[in-house]
Protein backbone atom coordinates (compact mmCIF):
# COMPACT_ATOMS: atom_id res chain seq x y z
CA UNK A 1 0.00 0.00 0.00
CA UNK A 2 1.50 3.85 -1.12
CA UNK A 3 1.22 6.00 1.73
CA UNK A 4 -0.55 9.65 0.75
CA UNK A 5 2.25 11.90 0.66
CA UNK A 6 2.54 13.98 4.16
CA UNK A 7 1.63 17.25 4.66
CA UNK A 8 5.27 18.95 3.79
CA UNK A 9 4.79 16.61 0.32
CA UNK A 10 1.66 18.44 -0.11
CA UNK A 11 2.55 21.87 0.61
CA UNK A 12 5.33 21.69 -1.24
CA UNK A 13 3.52 20.29 -4.55
CA UNK A 14 1.26 23.47 -3.73
CA UNK A 15 4.05 25.70 -3.77
CA UNK A 16 5.43 24.87 -7.06
CA UNK A 17 2.23 24.32 -8.70
CA UNK A 18 0.84 27.48 -8.34
CA UNK A 19 4.56 29.34 -7.70
CA UNK A 20 3.44 30.49 -4.38
CA UNK A 21 4.71 30.84 -0.84
CA UNK A 22 1.59 32.53 0.55
CA UNK A 23 -0.27 31.17 2.99
CA UNK A 24 -4.50 32.93 3.07
CA UNK A 25 -4.84 33.30 6.69
CA UNK A 26 -9.09 33.14 7.20
CA UNK A 27 -9.56 35.20 10.26
CA UNK A 28 -12.99 36.42 9.84
CA UNK A 29 -14.59 39.43 11.76
CA UNK A 30 -18.40 40.38 11.87
CA UNK A 31 -17.75 43.64 11.77
CA UNK A 32 -15.78 43.46 8.87
CA UNK A 33 -17.43 41.35 6.68
CA UNK A 34 -19.40 42.97 3.99
CA UNK A 35 -23.48 43.54 4.37
CA UNK A 36 -24.45 41.59 1.87
CA UNK A 37 -22.35 38.58 2.72
CA UNK A 38 -23.37 39.17 6.79
CA UNK A 39 -26.92 38.65 5.69
CA UNK A 40 -26.75 34.86 4.43
CA UNK A 41 -27.23 32.20 6.86
CA UNK A 42 -24.03 31.26 7.30
CA UNK A 43 -22.26 34.71 6.94
CA UNK A 44 -18.87 33.10 8.14
CA UNK A 45 -18.31 30.14 6.02
CA UNK A 46 -19.37 32.24 3.30
CA UNK A 47 -17.38 34.94 3.64
CA UNK A 48 -14.37 32.74 3.58
CA UNK A 49 -16.06 29.88 0.85
CA UNK A 50 -15.35 33.42 -1.64
CA UNK A 51 -12.27 34.17 -0.41
CA UNK A 52 -11.09 30.21 -1.04
CA UNK A 53 -12.39 30.55 -4.49
CA UNK A 54 -11.03 34.32 -5.26
CA UNK A 55 -7.54 33.27 -3.87
CA UNK A 56 -6.81 29.60 -5.08
CA UNK A 57 -5.25 29.87 -8.14
CA UNK A 58 -2.44 32.04 -5.83
CA UNK A 59 -1.81 30.20 -2.87
CA UNK A 60 -0.33 27.21 -1.65
CA UNK A 61 -2.14 26.47 1.95
CA UNK A 62 -5.15 28.33 4.18
CA UNK A 63 -4.71 28.64 7.76
CA UNK A 64 -8.09 29.64 10.02
CA UNK A 65 -7.02 31.30 12.89
CA UNK A 66 -9.33 29.44 15.60
CA UNK A 67 -9.87 32.35 18.35
CA UNK A 68 -12.04 33.86 15.57
CA UNK A 69 -14.68 31.02 15.56
CA UNK A 70 -14.10 29.90 19.23
CA UNK A 71 -15.16 33.78 20.42
CA UNK A 72 -18.54 33.24 18.14
CA UNK A 73 -19.33 29.83 18.61
CA UNK A 74 -19.10 29.25 15.18
CA UNK A 75 -17.16 25.85 15.08
CA UNK A 76 -19.98 24.49 12.30
CA UNK A 77 -18.22 27.07 10.22
CA UNK A 78 -14.58 26.41 10.73
CA UNK A 79 -15.37 23.05 9.77
CA UNK A 80 -17.56 23.75 6.61
CA UNK A 81 -14.53 25.64 5.64
CA UNK A 82 -12.39 22.96 6.30
CA UNK A 83 -14.38 21.10 4.60
CA UNK A 84 -14.79 23.20 1.52
CA UNK A 85 -11.60 23.51 0.67
CA UNK A 86 -10.74 19.80 1.16
CA UNK A 87 -13.25 19.03 -1.50
CA UNK A 88 -12.77 22.16 -3.82
CA UNK A 89 -8.99 22.56 -4.02
CA UNK A 90 -7.58 19.15 -2.27
CA UNK A 91 -3.93 19.72 -3.27
CA UNK A 92 -4.17 23.07 -0.90
CA UNK A 93 -3.28 21.95 2.50
CA UNK A 94 -5.25 23.58 5.51
CA UNK A 95 -3.57 24.43 8.59
CA UNK A 96 -5.63 24.80 11.78
CA UNK A 97 -4.08 27.55 14.01
CA UNK A 98 -4.93 27.30 17.60
CA UNK A 99 -1.72 27.26 18.94
CA UNK A 100 -2.57 23.97 21.26
CA UNK A 101 -0.38 23.18 24.29
CA UNK A 102 -1.06 20.74 26.95
CA UNK A 103 -0.07 17.73 28.60
CA UNK A 104 0.22 14.25 26.51
CA UNK A 105 -3.26 12.89 27.81
CA UNK A 106 -4.97 16.30 26.81
CA UNK A 107 -2.34 17.04 23.58
CA UNK A 108 -3.83 13.78 22.22
CA UNK A 109 -7.89 15.14 22.77
CA UNK A 110 -6.02 17.76 21.30
CA UNK A 111 -4.71 15.99 18.18
CA UNK A 112 -8.16 14.48 17.71
CA UNK A 113 -10.07 17.35 17.63
CA UNK A 114 -7.34 18.75 14.61
CA UNK A 115 -7.16 15.83 12.68
CA UNK A 116 -10.36 14.10 13.21
CA UNK A 117 -12.81 16.36 13.70
CA UNK A 118 -12.14 19.12 11.93
CA UNK A 119 -9.92 17.46 9.42
CA UNK A 120 -6.97 19.71 9.03
CA UNK A 121 -3.72 18.59 7.84
CA UNK A 122 -1.56 20.42 10.26
CA UNK A 123 -1.82 22.36 13.43
CA UNK A 124 -0.01 25.14 15.11
CA UNK A 125 1.24 24.50 18.77
CA UNK A 126 3.31 25.47 21.58
CA UNK A 127 6.65 24.09 22.90
CA UNK A 128 6.37 25.04 26.25
CA UNK A 129 5.22 22.06 27.91
CA UNK A 130 7.79 20.02 26.23
CA UNK A 131 8.04 16.68 24.19
CA UNK A 132 5.02 14.92 25.69
CA UNK A 133 3.09 17.99 24.70
CA UNK A 134 4.19 17.35 21.36
CA UNK A 135 4.15 13.51 20.66
CA UNK A 136 0.61 12.84 20.07
CA UNK A 137 0.62 14.68 17.33
CA UNK A 138 3.40 13.41 15.71
CA UNK A 139 1.58 10.05 15.71
CA UNK A 140 -0.75 10.98 13.39
CA UNK A 141 0.77 9.70 10.06
CA UNK A 142 1.70 12.00 7.71
CA UNK A 143 -0.09 15.77 9.33
CA UNK A 144 1.52 18.33 10.06
CA UNK A 145 2.78 20.03 13.41
CA UNK A 146 3.78 23.34 13.44
CA UNK A 147 5.94 24.18 16.87
CA UNK A 148 5.53 28.16 17.53
CA UNK A 149 9.14 29.20 17.66
CA UNK A 150 10.25 33.21 17.46
CA UNK A 151 6.57 34.61 17.28
CA UNK A 152 5.55 37.82 15.34
CA UNK A 153 4.70 40.12 18.11
CA UNK A 154 6.41 42.75 20.76
CA UNK A 155 6.01 40.32 23.34
CA UNK A 156 8.34 37.81 21.75
CA UNK A 157 10.95 39.45 23.25
CA UNK A 158 9.79 38.98 26.98
CA UNK A 159 10.63 34.95 27.47
CA UNK A 160 11.86 33.68 23.67
CA UNK A 161 14.56 35.88 24.06
CA UNK A 162 16.13 34.56 27.18
CA UNK A 163 19.60 33.31 26.59
CA UNK A 164 20.29 30.10 28.33
CA UNK A 165 23.85 28.20 27.69
CA UNK A 166 24.69 30.59 25.08
CA UNK A 167 21.42 30.38 22.93
CA UNK A 168 18.20 31.90 23.30
CA UNK A 169 14.82 30.01 23.80
CA UNK A 170 13.96 29.96 20.68
CA UNK A 171 16.70 28.63 19.29
CA UNK A 172 16.44 25.76 21.92
CA UNK A 173 13.51 25.09 20.38
CA UNK A 174 14.26 24.97 16.99
CA UNK A 175 17.04 22.79 17.21
CA UNK A 176 14.89 20.46 19.79
CA UNK A 177 12.27 19.78 16.72
CA UNK A 178 15.13 19.83 13.54
CA UNK A 179 16.97 16.95 15.76
CA UNK A 180 14.26 15.40 17.60
CA UNK A 181 10.34 15.89 16.35
CA UNK A 182 11.04 16.70 13.02
CA UNK A 183 11.70 12.60 12.71
CA UNK A 184 8.98 11.92 10.40
CA UNK A 185 9.67 15.08 8.20
CA UNK A 186 6.25 17.14 8.72
CA UNK A 187 6.99 19.79 11.63
CA UNK A 188 7.67 23.30 10.66
CA UNK A 189 8.94 26.19 12.48
CA UNK A 190 6.81 29.58 13.20
CA UNK A 191 9.15 31.69 12.83
CA UNK A 192 7.86 36.11 12.88
CA UNK A 193 8.57 38.04 9.37
CA UNK A 194 9.00 40.79 11.82
CA UNK A 195 12.59 39.44 13.14
CA UNK A 196 14.24 38.76 9.87
CA UNK A 197 17.18 38.21 11.43
CA UNK A 198 16.37 35.37 14.17
CA UNK A 199 14.83 34.09 10.62
CA UNK A 200 18.17 34.05 9.42
CA UNK A 201 19.86 32.56 12.72
CA UNK A 202 17.36 29.85 12.97
CA UNK A 203 17.66 28.94 9.13
CA UNK A 204 21.57 28.29 9.74
CA UNK A 205 20.85 26.08 12.09
CA UNK A 206 18.10 23.54 10.77
CA UNK A 207 18.67 22.90 7.81
CA UNK A 208 15.66 23.31 5.35
CA UNK A 209 13.17 22.64 7.72
CA UNK A 210 9.92 24.81 6.83
CA UNK A 211 8.72 27.73 8.28
CA UNK A 212 5.34 29.14 8.67
CA UNK A 213 6.01 33.22 8.49
CA UNK A 214 3.39 35.05 9.73
CA UNK A 215 3.34 39.03 10.59
CA UNK A 216 3.67 40.83 6.71
CA UNK A 217 0.71 42.89 5.79
CA UNK A 218 -0.81 44.35 9.18
CA UNK A 219 2.12 43.50 11.63
CA UNK A 220 4.45 45.42 9.50
CA UNK A 221 7.28 42.85 8.74
CA UNK A 222 9.41 43.58 5.92
CA UNK A 223 8.81 40.73 2.47
CA UNK A 224 11.83 40.72 0.82
CA UNK A 225 13.92 40.50 4.23
CA UNK A 226 12.15 38.00 5.40
CA UNK A 227 12.20 35.50 1.93
CA UNK A 228 16.28 36.47 1.79
CA UNK A 229 16.25 35.72 5.63
CA UNK A 230 14.06 32.48 5.31
CA UNK A 231 14.13 30.55 2.30
CA UNK A 232 16.25 27.65 1.34
CA UNK A 233 18.59 27.42 -1.55
CA UNK A 234 15.60 25.77 -3.94
CA UNK A 235 13.65 28.92 -3.43
CA UNK A 236 11.19 27.33 -0.79
CA UNK A 237 11.18 26.48 2.93
CA UNK A 238 9.02 28.82 4.03
CA UNK A 239 5.70 30.20 3.40
CA UNK A 240 4.03 33.77 4.36
CA UNK A 241 1.15 34.02 6.14
CA UNK A 242 -1.16 37.21 5.34
CA UNK A 243 -5.09 37.69 6.65
CA UNK A 244 -6.08 41.06 7.63
CA UNK A 245 -3.74 42.10 4.11
CA UNK A 246 -5.68 39.79 2.27
CA UNK A 247 -8.98 38.97 3.32
CA UNK A 248 -10.02 42.52 4.34
CA UNK A 249 -8.17 44.16 0.96
CA UNK A 250 -11.18 45.31 -0.03
CA UNK A 251 -14.85 46.08 1.43
CA UNK A 252 -17.96 45.93 -0.47
CA UNK A 253 -19.29 43.37 -3.41
CA UNK A 254 -15.75 43.85 -4.83
CA UNK A 255 -14.39 42.07 -1.62
CA UNK A 256 -12.96 38.42 -3.02
CA UNK A 257 -11.76 40.27 -5.87
CA UNK A 258 -9.74 42.86 -4.18
CA UNK A 259 -8.24 39.42 -1.87
CA UNK A 260 -7.76 38.26 -5.16
CA UNK A 261 -5.46 40.66 -6.55
CA UNK A 262 -3.97 40.89 -2.77
CA UNK A 263 -2.86 37.72 -2.89
CA UNK A 264 -1.25 37.84 -6.65
CA UNK A 265 0.52 40.92 -5.80
CA UNK A 266 1.99 38.87 -2.30
CA UNK A 267 3.10 35.89 -4.49
CA UNK A 268 4.75 38.04 -7.00
CA UNK A 269 6.31 40.04 -3.93
CA UNK A 270 7.74 36.85 -2.58
CA UNK A 271 8.67 35.75 -5.23
CA UNK A 272 11.12 38.61 -6.72
CA UNK A 273 13.11 37.66 -3.45
CA UNK A 274 13.58 34.07 -3.76
CA UNK B 1 -21.37 51.53 42.56
CA UNK B 2 -19.55 48.64 44.63
CA UNK B 3 -17.89 45.99 42.46
CA UNK B 4 -18.25 42.21 42.36
CA UNK B 5 -15.45 40.62 43.94
CA UNK B 6 -13.26 39.44 41.83
CA UNK B 7 -11.81 35.78 40.88
CA UNK B 8 -8.90 35.56 43.57
CA UNK B 9 -11.92 36.81 46.25
CA UNK B 10 -14.33 34.64 45.37
CA UNK B 11 -11.97 31.42 44.90
CA UNK B 12 -10.94 32.45 48.38
CA UNK B 13 -14.30 33.01 49.80
CA UNK B 14 -15.04 29.41 48.32
CA UNK B 15 -12.61 27.81 49.94
CA UNK B 16 -12.85 29.08 53.76
CA UNK B 17 -16.91 28.01 53.49
CA UNK B 18 -15.50 25.03 52.70
CA UNK B 19 -13.01 24.81 54.24
CA UNK B 20 -11.29 23.08 51.28
CA UNK B 21 -8.59 23.82 48.45
CA UNK B 22 -9.80 21.15 45.83
CA UNK B 23 -10.48 22.17 42.24
CA UNK B 24 -12.95 19.67 40.42
CA UNK B 25 -11.45 18.72 37.25
CA UNK B 26 -14.55 18.14 34.78
CA UNK B 27 -12.57 15.90 31.97
CA UNK B 28 -15.17 13.72 30.65
CA UNK B 29 -14.38 11.10 28.31
CA UNK B 30 -17.15 8.91 27.04
CA UNK B 31 -15.77 5.33 27.44
CA UNK B 32 -15.23 6.12 31.21
CA UNK B 33 -19.37 7.67 31.34
CA UNK B 34 -21.57 4.64 32.99
CA UNK B 35 -24.08 3.51 30.65
CA UNK B 36 -27.08 4.89 32.39
CA UNK B 37 -25.71 8.45 31.63
CA UNK B 38 -24.47 7.79 28.11
CA UNK B 39 -28.03 6.90 27.49
CA UNK B 40 -29.27 10.62 27.65
CA UNK B 41 -29.41 13.08 25.20
CA UNK B 42 -26.28 15.67 26.97
CA UNK B 43 -24.42 12.86 28.47
CA UNK B 44 -21.76 14.84 28.94
CA UNK B 45 -23.16 17.93 30.63
CA UNK B 46 -25.42 15.16 32.99
CA UNK B 47 -22.52 13.46 33.73
CA UNK B 48 -20.87 16.82 34.81
CA UNK B 49 -24.16 18.19 36.61
CA UNK B 50 -24.17 14.96 38.49
CA UNK B 51 -20.49 15.55 40.21
CA UNK B 52 -21.22 18.87 40.50
CA UNK B 53 -24.02 18.05 42.90
CA UNK B 54 -22.05 15.77 44.43
CA UNK B 55 -19.14 17.30 45.18
CA UNK B 56 -19.73 21.32 45.35
CA UNK B 57 -20.19 20.76 49.20
CA UNK B 58 -16.58 19.93 49.65
CA UNK B 59 -14.63 22.10 46.61
CA UNK B 60 -13.50 25.57 46.14
CA UNK B 61 -13.66 25.52 42.43
CA UNK B 62 -14.57 23.68 38.99
CA UNK B 63 -12.07 23.48 35.95
CA UNK B 64 -13.20 21.75 32.72
CA UNK B 65 -10.71 21.43 30.68
CA UNK B 66 -11.13 22.72 27.13
CA UNK B 67 -9.70 19.76 24.68
CA UNK B 68 -12.56 17.07 26.08
CA UNK B 69 -15.30 19.18 24.95
CA UNK B 70 -13.27 19.92 21.71
CA UNK B 71 -12.34 16.78 20.58
CA UNK B 72 -16.20 15.95 20.96
CA UNK B 73 -17.50 19.01 19.26
CA UNK B 74 -19.59 19.38 22.35
CA UNK B 75 -18.95 22.77 23.24
CA UNK B 76 -22.75 23.23 24.02
CA UNK B 77 -22.48 20.52 26.59
CA UNK B 78 -19.10 22.96 27.91
CA UNK B 79 -21.40 25.95 28.15
CA UNK B 80 -24.18 24.18 29.71
CA UNK B 81 -21.92 22.90 32.30
CA UNK B 82 -20.60 26.35 33.15
CA UNK B 83 -24.13 27.87 33.63
CA UNK B 84 -25.42 25.42 35.98
CA UNK B 85 -22.74 25.51 38.10
CA UNK B 86 -22.88 29.64 37.86
CA UNK B 87 -26.65 29.36 38.20
CA UNK B 88 -26.64 26.48 40.91
CA UNK B 89 -23.44 27.21 42.70
CA UNK B 90 -22.57 31.14 42.23
CA UNK B 91 -20.33 31.11 44.96
CA UNK B 92 -18.01 28.37 43.11
CA UNK B 93 -15.95 29.86 40.34
CA UNK B 94 -15.16 28.36 36.87
CA UNK B 95 -11.90 27.96 35.49
CA UNK B 96 -11.78 27.30 31.88
CA UNK B 97 -8.90 25.63 31.29
CA UNK B 98 -7.83 26.08 27.61
CA UNK B 99 -4.51 27.30 28.05
CA UNK B 100 -4.84 29.64 25.17
CA UNK B 101 -1.40 31.56 23.83
CA UNK B 102 -1.73 33.86 20.87
CA UNK B 103 -0.62 37.86 19.58
CA UNK B 104 -2.51 40.70 21.33
CA UNK B 105 -5.20 40.85 18.39
CA UNK B 106 -6.01 37.14 18.68
CA UNK B 107 -6.02 37.15 22.73
CA UNK B 108 -8.44 39.39 22.32
CA UNK B 109 -10.75 37.09 20.98
CA UNK B 110 -9.70 34.18 23.72
CA UNK B 111 -10.71 36.70 26.21
CA UNK B 112 -14.25 37.03 24.59
CA UNK B 113 -14.35 33.13 24.41
CA UNK B 114 -13.48 32.51 27.70
CA UNK B 115 -15.11 35.31 29.52
CA UNK B 116 -18.34 36.44 27.21
CA UNK B 117 -19.00 33.55 25.43
CA UNK B 118 -18.41 30.37 28.22
CA UNK B 119 -18.92 32.82 31.21
CA UNK B 120 -16.26 31.68 32.94
CA UNK B 121 -14.58 33.19 36.48
CA UNK B 122 -10.59 32.94 35.27
CA UNK B 123 -8.71 31.05 32.25
CA UNK B 124 -5.59 29.47 31.65
CA UNK B 125 -2.98 31.18 29.31
CA UNK B 126 0.59 30.41 28.20
CA UNK B 127 3.29 32.91 28.62
CA UNK B 128 4.96 31.95 25.38
CA UNK B 129 4.09 34.40 23.47
CA UNK B 130 4.90 37.42 26.09
CA UNK B 131 3.14 40.24 27.55
CA UNK B 132 0.86 41.44 24.78
CA UNK B 133 -0.91 37.70 24.82
CA UNK B 134 -1.80 38.13 28.22
CA UNK B 135 -2.56 41.89 28.37
CA UNK B 136 -6.62 41.41 26.90
CA UNK B 137 -7.20 38.96 29.42
CA UNK B 138 -5.99 40.97 31.84
CA UNK B 139 -8.41 43.89 30.69
CA UNK B 140 -11.44 42.30 31.99
CA UNK B 141 -12.49 43.41 35.34
CA UNK B 142 -12.18 41.30 37.94
CA UNK B 143 -11.76 37.69 35.77
CA UNK B 144 -8.65 35.56 36.70
CA UNK B 145 -5.78 35.02 34.17
CA UNK B 146 -3.91 31.76 35.46
CA UNK B 147 -0.45 31.75 33.86
CA UNK B 148 1.74 28.34 33.18
CA UNK B 149 4.25 27.94 34.80
CA UNK B 150 6.13 25.19 36.02
CA UNK B 151 3.63 22.22 34.71
CA UNK B 152 3.19 18.76 35.85
CA UNK B 153 4.18 16.83 32.90
CA UNK B 154 7.41 15.24 32.26
CA UNK B 155 8.12 17.36 29.31
CA UNK B 156 7.85 20.43 31.69
CA UNK B 157 12.08 20.16 31.84
CA UNK B 158 12.79 20.92 28.36
CA UNK B 159 12.08 24.45 28.55
CA UNK B 160 10.64 25.45 31.24
CA UNK B 161 13.89 24.67 33.01
CA UNK B 162 16.77 26.25 30.58
CA UNK B 163 18.43 28.93 32.96
CA UNK B 164 18.85 32.43 32.19
CA UNK B 165 21.14 35.01 34.47
CA UNK B 166 20.87 32.07 37.07
CA UNK B 167 16.92 31.52 36.87
CA UNK B 168 15.12 29.20 35.13
CA UNK B 169 12.28 30.20 32.79
CA UNK B 170 9.73 29.03 35.12
CA UNK B 171 10.81 31.59 37.62
CA UNK B 172 11.46 34.62 35.04
CA UNK B 173 7.43 33.63 34.19
CA UNK B 174 6.82 33.55 37.85
CA UNK B 175 8.73 36.89 38.56
CA UNK B 176 6.61 38.68 35.79
CA UNK B 177 3.53 37.69 36.62
CA UNK B 178 4.01 38.87 40.49
CA UNK B 179 5.83 42.13 39.35
CA UNK B 180 4.07 43.00 36.55
CA UNK B 181 0.98 41.41 35.17
CA UNK B 182 -0.59 40.69 38.67
CA UNK B 183 -1.75 44.16 38.95
CA UNK B 184 -4.78 43.95 39.44
CA UNK B 185 -4.99 41.13 42.11
CA UNK B 186 -6.61 38.03 39.51
CA UNK B 187 -3.80 35.96 38.95
CA UNK B 188 -2.64 32.84 39.24
CA UNK B 189 0.15 30.66 38.34
CA UNK B 190 0.12 27.18 37.07
CA UNK B 191 2.59 25.22 39.14
CA UNK B 192 2.70 21.12 39.10
CA UNK B 193 2.23 18.85 42.32
CA UNK B 194 4.40 16.96 40.78
CA UNK B 195 7.20 19.01 40.89
CA UNK B 196 7.82 20.35 45.37
CA UNK B 197 10.96 22.13 45.50
CA UNK B 198 10.07 23.89 42.36
CA UNK B 199 6.73 25.16 44.26
CA UNK B 200 8.83 25.81 47.28
CA UNK B 201 11.16 28.38 45.11
CA UNK B 202 8.24 30.00 43.82
CA UNK B 203 6.06 30.31 47.01
CA UNK B 204 9.75 31.78 48.16
CA UNK B 205 9.45 34.75 45.20
CA UNK B 206 6.55 36.19 44.46
CA UNK B 207 4.47 36.40 48.12
CA UNK B 208 1.15 35.42 48.09
CA UNK B 209 0.03 34.94 44.46
CA UNK B 210 -2.18 32.04 44.46
CA UNK B 211 -1.02 29.24 42.66
CA UNK B 212 -3.58 26.52 40.88
CA UNK B 213 -1.93 23.22 41.47
CA UNK B 214 -2.43 19.95 38.99
CA UNK B 215 -0.64 16.62 38.73
CA UNK B 216 -1.84 14.96 42.42
CA UNK B 217 -4.32 12.07 41.96
CA UNK B 218 -3.50 10.19 38.44
CA UNK B 219 -0.19 12.30 37.77
CA UNK B 220 1.28 10.96 40.75
CA UNK B 221 1.92 14.02 42.72
CA UNK B 222 2.30 14.24 46.45
CA UNK B 223 -0.30 16.03 48.71
CA UNK B 224 1.03 16.44 51.53
CA UNK B 225 4.76 17.84 49.72
CA UNK B 226 3.08 19.70 47.59
CA UNK B 227 1.07 21.94 50.47
CA UNK B 228 3.99 22.31 52.36
CA UNK B 229 5.65 23.75 49.72
CA UNK B 230 2.98 25.90 48.11
CA UNK B 231 0.57 27.66 50.96
CA UNK B 232 0.80 30.57 52.58
CA UNK B 233 1.45 31.80 55.56
CA UNK B 234 -2.37 31.68 56.23
CA UNK B 235 -2.89 28.14 55.43
CA UNK B 236 -4.25 29.29 51.45
CA UNK B 237 -2.33 30.17 48.66
CA UNK B 238 -3.12 27.60 46.37
CA UNK B 239 -5.97 25.00 45.14
CA UNK B 240 -5.02 21.51 44.32
CA UNK B 241 -6.68 20.30 41.08
CA UNK B 242 -7.98 16.30 40.85
CA UNK B 243 -9.62 15.28 37.76
CA UNK B 244 -9.33 11.83 37.28
CA UNK B 245 -8.92 10.70 40.62
CA UNK B 246 -12.26 12.51 41.52
CA UNK B 247 -14.29 11.75 38.95
CA UNK B 248 -13.93 8.23 37.69
CA UNK B 249 -13.49 7.39 41.32
CA UNK B 250 -15.93 5.06 41.02
CA UNK B 251 -18.13 3.61 38.31
CA UNK B 252 -21.54 2.57 37.12
CA UNK B 253 -24.50 3.61 39.13
CA UNK B 254 -22.34 5.18 41.98
CA UNK B 255 -20.03 7.36 40.47
CA UNK B 256 -21.51 10.48 41.85
CA UNK B 257 -21.22 9.38 45.20
CA UNK B 258 -17.45 8.02 44.64
CA UNK B 259 -16.35 11.49 42.91
CA UNK B 260 -18.02 13.16 46.22
CA UNK B 261 -16.49 10.13 48.98
CA UNK B 262 -12.61 11.35 46.64
CA UNK B 263 -13.19 15.06 47.07
CA UNK B 264 -13.96 14.91 50.56
CA UNK B 265 -10.86 12.49 51.07
CA UNK B 266 -8.62 14.55 48.83
CA UNK B 267 -10.39 17.81 50.74
CA UNK B 268 -9.08 16.14 54.49
CA UNK B 269 -6.04 15.18 53.52
CA UNK B 270 -4.84 18.38 52.11
CA UNK B 271 -6.15 20.26 55.26
CA UNK B 272 -4.21 18.10 57.36
CA UNK B 273 -1.05 19.76 55.98
CA UNK B 274 -2.36 23.44 55.47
Amino acid sequence: MTEAPGFVAQLYAAAARNNSLVCVGLDPEPGKIPAHILALPQPIFEFNRRIVEATAEYACCYKPQFAHYAALGAEDQLLATIRFIREKHPGLPVILDSKRGDIGSTAAKYAQESFERYGADAVTVNPYLGSDSIEPYLQWPGRGVIILCRTSNPGARDFQDLESGGKRLYRHVAERVAQKWNASGNCMLVVGATYPEELAEIRAVVGDLPFLVPGVGAQGGDVAAAVRAGRTADGFGMVLNSSRGIIYAGGGAGFADAARAATRALRDEINQYR
